[in-house]
Order: C-alpha cells, then structure tokens, then sequence
C-alpha cells in the first residue's frame, strides 16, 4: 500500500468512447461537452476518432467537432486512431496525442478489423512511426486485456507481450482495456505484475469498465500497484455493446469521488464535473448510470428541516 | 492482506431491508423470494421486520409471510425488530436470530424513532435480555456508522462507543450499517479498528451500500481487515430513500460474482442467484440497479457465430 500515488491523471473519455455508443449527438453537442469538461481540472480528454463514417456513424464529425473546439493550454487534447490513413487525419488536424487500439483477442480482433493481433501490431509499428515523425505521441491500448467477450480467458502472458512489443516498437505508453468488464482486482494484479516482468517502466494506464460492479475495485487495486493514470467517462457515458443496457466505462464522478475520499488528489472540481455529467445526460437523453451523479457527494446533505 | 478470509457468510437482506424501499409486494411474492433465496446456497436471510404497519406498510404481513414460508434446516432467517414489543412478536414466531438498530447520528435517530441513540441503546440492552432468555441471539446494527444524511460525518469514536455499550449489554454481534452509501475504504477501515481497539473479539458485519459506487471497495477493504460477514440485498433490491433514483444495498450477486473472481467462498450459486434476481425484479415491477443482472459474469459469453 506504501506506493499508492498521490495524485491520478483521469483521461476523460466521455467524447470519444461514451459517445461512440450512445445515441448520435449533435456536432455542437459534442463541442459543448468538450469544452464544458475543460473547464472541470479535468488534463486530458480524448476528444474524437477519426474512424471510417461507415464503421462509426457517431464519429463521421470528427474533425468539424475538432476544429470548433476551444483549445485550453491546460489539457491535452487526443484522438483514437484505427490506422495509418486515421493516424495521417490526426496529426494533420494537430493533434499531439494519439491511440491507437489491438485486442488481445485474436476472435475480437479479426471481427472488429479482420486483421489478427500480429497484423494489426504490425500496422501500428507504422503509426507510431508516423506519431514520432510528427512531434506526437503514441499510446497503444491493449483491449479485452482482461477477458474477451467470444473467446473468454486471453492469458496474461499474451496480453502483456503485446503490448511489450508495442513498446519495442517504439510506443510511448500502454493501456490496458477491460473492453467489457471483465476483470477483476486479482486479474489487475496479475496483468500489470506480467507486463512489468517485461518492461518495468512503461508508462502504464488503465481503462476499466464497470459492466459487472467491478470498477472501483479494479481503480484500487490499480492504485495499490502504482498505477496513476485511468480512463473514465464523464456520467458512465457509453455503456456496454455486448450487454444491452449494462454500464460501460467508470464514471469520471466516482472516480473522483472515490479518489478523494482515498486521499488521492485528481485536481478536478467535482460539482462542475456533475454539472458536465448533467449536460452529458441532457445530450444523450436518457439518464446515465453514474451513481454519483443520482446522489451526489457525501456532501451533499438531505435537508433536516 | 494476509488475513483475508477464505469464506465469507453473505447475509440476504432483498425481503427486510429491500422491499421495506420498493412499491408493495404481495405476501405470495415476499414468500416466493424467501423460499427462492434459500436454494442458491445463501445460508442467512433477513426475512421481515416487526415494525408497525404504520410506520412502515410494507412490512405488515411479517407474520403472513414467516407462516408461510419453507423453512430450511440449511439457511438462518433472522427478523428486525424496533423494540421490545416487535421482538416479543418475532421471538413468539421462533424467530432465533433478530436484529435491532440504533443510528450513530442523534438527528437521524431523532427522526426515525424520536428518541437519542442513548435511550434506543438502554431499550436495546432489554431486547437481547428478551432474546437471550428465549434461547434467541441479537445483532445490534449501528446506522449511519460512516455518515449521515443529516449531519453528515459522525465521529468514528461514537460511532464505536455505541457498538462497545452494545457488546457490554450482550448483543452477540455487531452490524456497522452505511445507511446512505458514505463509505469509502478509509472509513471502513478506520471505524473497523477503532472498535476493534474496544472489543477486538467482537463478531463484526458490514452492512454496505452502494450509492456513491463504493460498494465493492468498501468490501474489499472489510475484507483486508478480515471481516467475514455482509449484507447485501438480491439484485441490489431497496434504492436509497434519501436520493431517488440511487443505489441502496450492494447487489448480493455483484458480492457474489466479486468474492468469486478474489477466490473467496460463499456457497452461493450464482447463476441460481440471478435467477432469483430476475423473480426479484417482476416483483417490484421495475428493473434492478444489479449490474451483474445486466450483463452476466464473465464466464457468460457473446455469440461469436
């Protein structure tokens, strides 16, 4: 426990990954929520895709959702990136970070990209390269890091030698993705330890899911490995596409929350984040799960009169 | 975390704590629930409270619905009891465990019962005089032990001063009860060693909810602490009266499902649980915050044809 971090950066994801599965947002929707979560402490958002319009509807505004953005100097703003040609889009609309994704699946892999994990990391050798020529950075996410919704148990030695080899090729950090909720604080340890075995310093963050109750578990026990950066979505936007219904990405609010409460600083201001995930709500229509955001902050008292 | 239990007794609290916070159910579905409950392997189940119909209508069957019952030689069924007279009429229906509360908050206790946390602790002392001389054992919960909705933090030292008071008048175990979902793990285990300070002995249940999303990092903490018992309610049955719409007790199959993945016994069925999680949810009408309910464990795969 005597390495628990004092201070988490939270990647808010809420733009890009919450949106991608929600119902479609208008382009000044989602300009509004971008610039809205700048305004929380929140550092780093990862704003859009650029993805094909035909494999993702939601995202075919990108890089009009890009351009109307208010840049803050005080976050740093990134897009994900499927390949080469949405790498390219990227960067030349001045993005100075960006994701690229492989599961670690081979099943997931090819159904979402026809490609196998090997392939597909070949073909991120490439965007890293590009990134670097750029003056950008790199993250690779190794997705269904934690289980794979076809193919269940991916063993930890795969997963993490994926993303060692990212690392050889050149990839400035890793994250590994609970895709659908799968894992578990045992499975965080395990995972994180193996990779480490490899590559002792990448830095390593965490994009867990909440699909079966186990997100702010995994957040601890990330935490409790040293881990300091996790991805959240700003209300729980997004949920999960292999379970109707169910909750996806942790909410941003309780993870701020819980940090706090850890002790863990975050710098975000959580009554404006709530007032973000109320708008998120507003825009998607339909409530959103966070349960921070139905009952607020411990804080927040009932009236006793 | 070397004194994390092997085996930990999940307590169903969905047919007391539960319904007590849903629309009515009729007495053949409170039936229904009890008797289902008692094939998945749970071996404690809260079944009713003695309170009066007009406090609290949805609990004026109590009778009816213990009569009815199929009472298991494998399973306890405990009652709640506000006071002398209600644990007269639960110890006269044979009941052998009931339970009795008083809230660390004086405003809260105030409110509920009009009476200081001091006199609900005197009428207390004579409840487990009654149940030990009817051969029964008596639980004393403490509510609002990390929080209350009204006066917000309540000092650890009272909250531990009353559960000590409580062991010196004989309660066989003590229940720190979070009301309103205000745990966090710092506060488990800050509230946890405080009372061990005074009874380090003392049999200890943690009664969590899961408002804030804390839930499960709060049974993870009970757990490093070595506590073994717990309530929770079958798919997160109950909300929380003081914020709708919210979360109330954590769900018993995302204990279920997370003792599982941390290699934790609990002699419960899941799949069977979430069977009775679905009954649960045509009884109230409406769906169930149990995100396990949603989307399954992680051993329930997608198609991949």
């Amino acid at each position: 426990m005597s390495e628990v971090p004092s201070r988490v950066v939270l990647r808010e994801v809420g733009p890009r990954d919450g949106l991608q599965n929600e119902p479609p947002v208008s382009t000044a929707g989602k300009v509004a929520l971008v610039d809205a979560l700048g305004t929380t402490g929140l550092t780093e958002i990862e704003t859009v895709s650029y993805v094909h319009p035909k494999a993702i509807p939601q995202m075919a505004d990108a890089a009009e959702v890009w351009s109307a953005v208010e840049r803050r100097d005080d976050v740093r703003y990134s897009a994900l990136v499927p390949n080469l040609v949405g790498a390219r889009r990227a960067l030349d609309a001045g993005f100075g970070d960006i994701e690229v994704v492989v599961s670690a699946s081979t099943t997931h892999n090819l159904r979402n990209i026809n490609r196998t994990p090997q392939e597909s990391l070949d073909g991120i050798a490439e965007v890293i390269e590009l990134a670097h020529a750029a003056g950008a950075s790199c993250q690779v996410i190794v997705a269904t890091a934690f289980g794979c919704p076809y193919e269940g148990e991916i063993a930890e030695d795969v997963v993490a030698s994926y993303a060692a080899r990212a690392r050889r090729d050149g990839a400035d950090s890793i994250c590994f993705g609970d895709t659908t909720g799968m894992g578990s604080p045992p499975r965080v340890r395990r995972l994180v330890g193996r990779f480490r075995d490899l590559d002792a310093d990448a830095p390593l963050a965490l994009h867990l899911h909440d699909t079966r109750g186990t997100g702010m578990a995994n957040l601890v026990a990330g935490l409790e490995l040293g881990v300091w950066r996790f991805d959240a979505s700003v209300g729980g936007l997004g949920g999960c596409p292999y379970a109707p219904g169910a909750s996806g990405n942790i909410a941003t609010e309780e993870a701020v929350y819980l940090l706090g409460e850890l002790g863990v600083e975050t710098g975000v201001d959580l009554d404006r984040l709530l007032d973000v995930a109320e708008l998120a709500q507003r825009l998607v229509g339909h409530e959103l799960p966070s349960r921070v955001l139905k009952a607020g902050p411990r804080t927040r008292l009932s009236d006793s009169s």
